[in-house]
């Protein structure tokens, strides 16, 4: 992707995370990216090309932030991976809290704008299906349609805990310690 | 309460649910209420008061629908009971979807506005901790700390589940099986 489509998108992700999807003006876009308005539509052809390609951007955002850096280290044992995906979510930095407060937003604002649905529920079946087969490699016995369940109990516990740690409700070091618990939760279901 | 003054939340739990809190301005509120914006001040002093007396209120009308009519039937075993109460919360009907669209609204609005925040804290901590006690009555001997985690990791998974389905990501159903087949899994962890 070009920079400059880049630099808007960064910029629509914090506006996002700012102050919410339903403010979110193309002028004021233009003018937190530095930009002219001429150019955002140019590459995004309208608000709802912006919103889509946002939730892109920080789909593929997250990825690289919750992608254990296999050259870093040794590599992990299958329990620990799947822990560290989930709880790389749930880290108190500026862009992991800037990326789960659009992500919530976008998800919300679909309760009332249809628009995003789609690419909201594919975007969400790709995570799931990625945490069933990290669950699966733990539990490699386990029936597929009880991992896929897994994984979507895991990755929705993990947007309600997003939203409360966010809104100020719960802890950071707290909401890792109950994702740890359904972790294990998950995998004593699993082995059964 | 007046029943001017509920009539009043009545309108303003419509409107956060059909379009959002952000969007949500007293004329407007007067408007659908049938009321004058001068009564609406005069109940709720400013929008935080109508803000803060709407959670109230959604709070209460969500304790009426989640309680098991003791009067109608025999009474339910523990286990019956705590699955009634959160499966209660995932029902297809217009005052669940309008009641926990509103709740949703108002923790998503509270990652960008502190002013709900304590009341969200408190109400989600009333939540949590009667999810907790049902849970004793089905594992007495669990310790309270275990208790109150699986109270708060079931609760977020029931926020997390019903943004899903109210955003049109998850079908109704498949939300229930997979609360129920969080609660096998809480309890099962508190057997141990």
């Amino acid at each position: 992707m070009a920079p400059r489509s880049t630099q808007i998108l960064e910029a629509a992700a914090r506006l996002i995370a700012r102050r919410g999807v339903r403010g979110l003006r193309v002028e004021e876009l233009a003018a937190e990216a530095g930009v002219s308005t001429g150019l955002i539509y140019y590459h995004f052809k309208d608000r709802t090309g912006i919103l889509r390609q946002t939730l892109e951007f920080i789909n593929d955002r997250a990825e690289r932030y919750t992608t254990v850096d296999a050259a870093k280290a040794e590599p992990l044992a299958p329990r620990e991976e799947l822990e560290a995906v989930l709880l790389l979510e749930l880290q108190d930095t500026p862009v992991v809290r800037e990326n789960s407060s659009a992500w919530g937003e976008l998800r919300a604002s679909a309760v009332f704008d249809e628009v995003l649905r789609d690419d909201l529920a594919r975007a969400t079946l790709v995570w799931v299906q990625e945490v069933a087969a990290l669950l699966g490699q733990v539990r490699p016995t386990a029936p597929a349609p009880a991992l896929a369940a897994a994984g979507e109990r895991l990755t929705a516990l993990l947007e309600g805990l997003s939203m409360r740690w966010l809104s100020g409700g719960l802890q950071i070091d707290h909401a890792r310690d109950l994702m740890r618990g359904a972790i294990n939760a998950e995998l004593a279901l699993l082995r059964n």
